[in-house]
């Protein structure tokens, strides 16, 4: 039953399968482990799935390309929630593997950066070999193939192995922003700490356009959060941006700097309002002067009495 | 029946009768001359005139204080039309005066720097004093106080005067917008060629809150077409601003700029929204690419899609 | 002799000479009432004069346009010196007036609107006649003219009149804003308090012009303290815009502005940088980050360490 | 002798090989192929080579996180060059393979989204695996352990093997960017058709920062031709901008917009100005009014004019 079936980025014991399962509705789901990111969203879009845990951002590798040029382009999908999860590794050895035993190591390519430092100082003569995913190295270490494998430390049980280090990573608060994502529907509620995502088309060859872009956002209010560019694949030089800022799409001042943003760009794509995770709403600095949904009412009500002369 | 009266700043034969007098309705409306422009607008004001035109800016002198003043504060008025009247002066004399018999000459303060050169070279050494308005300055050659006055050609029979030199004027474009002013009411309807007049009070102490107004307007395409500071009267350094924009309050790229500038500014002044005078809409050049009502109408119904789930 | 000389807006008992009796280096002076504003600056341009004190802002009635304007065009000038003087005026009549014989009144057109309100209340049948300036409608009491005039206490003695009220503005606060006009030479040093005075002229028929000038300030963290269109005398729609900025020309942001105006404009008329009457600098707020001639410093440095391939 | 060697990302028979071989001075220099975009900059840090060819952007896959962040970070390094090089696959096969016995197809992990398409259309059923680079896919061909590889077409003779394919790729006017880095120096001069790069960090927690940024350039009409957000590797949500716009440090409205740049941010890395790949500086549209060089210096000689008292 696709309405019980959450795919994510596989293989079982990634730091996404983790991320889903700190979602409170992943215990009454089915997770289905897919080869890619394009796999995990296909179906979701064929409706084999109700939705799909992916990476979107890593604090240390940047956007994740896969899964923001999967949004931006093919059929229509949409954000509901994100899930924030710090990223520590373990080092993961066959039971008995002492360090000094360590000649080879594996891991995700994404990892290799982020643990750089901690392989020159510890185990400077390793040799390092990526791995289709973390979880794919600890079962190739599994199988004899390498001495160690960095990944999460929940996938030690998975591959029979036990982590030797745990803790490692070379930057300090090292996260990973995962998103689930569905087919596109009516979003959530807002909260009061949430966040609009979408992905914009600049028009050919207007060299203030990105400027102009941002003013939209400016003039009404709405504070930015993340802007990435991403090739258009029409050439170099050709960019659309994925774009969050703070807000919900049925806040006033989000939703007009929404319009104002699609009637100047060639294109936009609305990929949902979710709540921001871990923010508390209350512990959020005020509204810039003006941008409230009850001052939005007011003009509005002004215009209309100006409109019928009893302004 | 304050219904078919118009008021105007007199006396008559001044400018503003002449500009009055363009209007075709002025033909089947009582005129009558007032003492001063809050005298024209308080007649308005209290019912007991329909509308009153008054000038508002001077290609030479600029704004018309008296007239952004009344219009800025006191009870609130509306503007309907404005008519662009040429300004060119004749020197009015009594029959038989020759131009070397030319001692003294009198017009209306506002006058002399636009004759200034005019008369260095043609009466070097003549004695100006200054009149209440170019009318009454006629009047007192009449009554010969002085020997010439400067005043419109069409005053001269009035006061039994001839014209002694015509089309006086130091600056070419010389001309006077005057305003046609009524109780608040609906604005006329679009003709594709409109302005749109507001007073905007900026809040204290905000140095780039001039810089954010005319943000308000530029974000949305809406040109401007005149900014005045004037003194709120609270003190050296307080302004408010009297802004002519491009468009028609129904104009929905005016609308928003309207309602933008009523939440960050703490008070706006809607002063009505009217032809421009001497306009052709087909001689308008394009809107700005995304500023049109059908484009604001597009993108309200994709951002409706948005909410329901449906882009 | 001219080197001792400074002329002012005349005649003797205006407000204007008050405000000049207020520089110290009055005292040493010969001061030389003039019948215009344009002939107080004329005799600095000919050398007949070292200054020339003219009143170029009231806070009721805004620029004072003669000044404005003969500063934009004509001869070039600078401001070396501004003075703050507060507006309050005394009714003037001959000894022996009360109130109840006051049935005429004048003084300066420009005050009639700054004690509207007070005649409204105290001499609501006195009838108003304008006279050239505040001082001449004294001389008018004097000759038996009219029963009193609003003037300056400090008029009083020289017309043979008594102040029979005092303390008269409608508005709180009301002030008169003047500046000691020179030849154009080298700026006063700064003293950590200044403004800058320039006339900026734009280009035509371009829209966004008067944004982009405000942004030539606003970039580099220059605050505006005061804006003022002026028509050029080409035509309904012509303006140039007269302009104070917080600091002085050898402060390296507002230079850097200046040169920004320069090009973009076609035409900017630098009118002097002097010090801010009334304030103090060490109660001014800091400077926005990044906008200290110390910083200006440190990046003019680091680029040349860029250029030099040391950065 | 390390003045006369030149690293670049390995091994022999990729796009970068291809790329660093159109350069003139590559034919004296020796070429040395790296395993990693790191390793072939260290080798310019250490001083064991000149120079370093590596992949900066492709027109698929977006930036080279790799060459971002080694630019960014670590010891300074700056860009001399930059080449665009048009990407196409071969399908690299062992002689006498033909493409209905292609049953496993290998190739870098970028290559696999830029003919996705194409191996759906033509090769539904073969097997893909990720190779460390095109290269290394052709020697694992070479080798018999996959029937296919997505390379280069000139990497077929290095590998013994045959293009069975070739002008294979999904989006039209693909192409990679590729700089040349050297250890910090003079920059080229300008050619009039040149490119400036930069590394930008923004202050925390001001949301208006990217908007500052942006001004910068924008006032001093300097256009922008990619920016590229990284992560700071400080946690989600920080990021430093990598930028690249039109024009040479050495040109005016460039450097100035540069110490803008580094006044209000926290820390800018000068990476480079060097000529823009295929783009004929005859071609370029003129600057924008008031940037050039010349009115730069004619503002300049204004300001000083002014600070002498003789504008």
């Amino acid at each position: 039953m696709s309405a019980t079936r959450y795919t994510y980025l596989g293989p079982e014991g990634t730091f996404t399968e983790a991320a889903l399962r700190t979602l409170p509705e992943a215990a009454t789901r089915e997770l289905v482990p897919m080869v890619s990111v394009p796999a995990a969203l296909d179906a979701v879009r064929s409706q084999g799935a109700a939705g799909a845990l992916v990476p979107i951002e890593n604090s240390v590798e940047g956007g994740v390309n896969a899964t923001l040029d999967e949004l931006a382009t093919g059929g229509p999908l949409m954000i509901y929630r994100e899930v924030l999860l710090p990223i520590a590794f373990a080092l993961l050895v066959r039971p008995g593997t002492a360090l000094k035993d360590v000649k080879t190591v594996t891991g995700h390519p994404v990892a290799q950066p982020q643990v750089r430092n901690w392989l020159a100082g510890h185990l400077p003569d390793a040799l390092w070999e990526s791995a289709a995913s973390n979880a794919d190295g600890a079962r190739l270490v599994q199988e004899g193939r390498y001495d160690a494998a960095f990944a999460g430390e929940f996938a030690a049980p998975t591959y029979g192995l036990e982590p030797l280090v745990t803790g490692i990573h070379d930057a300090q608060n090292a996260a990973t922003r995962f998103v689930l994502v569905g087919r596109p529907a009516r979003p959530a509620a807002p909260t009061g700490a949430d966040k609009t995502s979408v992905v914009i088309w600049l028009g050919d060859d207007h060299p203030g356009a990105l400027l102009e872009l941002l003013q939209e956002y400016a003039v009404r209010g709405v504070n930015l959060m993340r802007i990435e560019s991403r090739p258009t694949g029409q050439g170099i030089g050709r960019y659309c941006f994925s774009v969050d800022c703070e807000g919900h799409i049925t806040d006033r001042r989000v939703g007009e700097a929404l319009m104002g943003l699609k009637r100047i760009c060639p294109k936009v794509r609305f990929l949902g309002s979710y709540p921001r995770a871990g923010v508390d709403p209350s512990e959020l600095p005020p509204l810039r002067h003006g941008t409230s949904d009850g001052e939005f009412s007011t003009a509005a009500d002004w215009l209309t009495r100006c409109l019928d002369g009893r302004a």
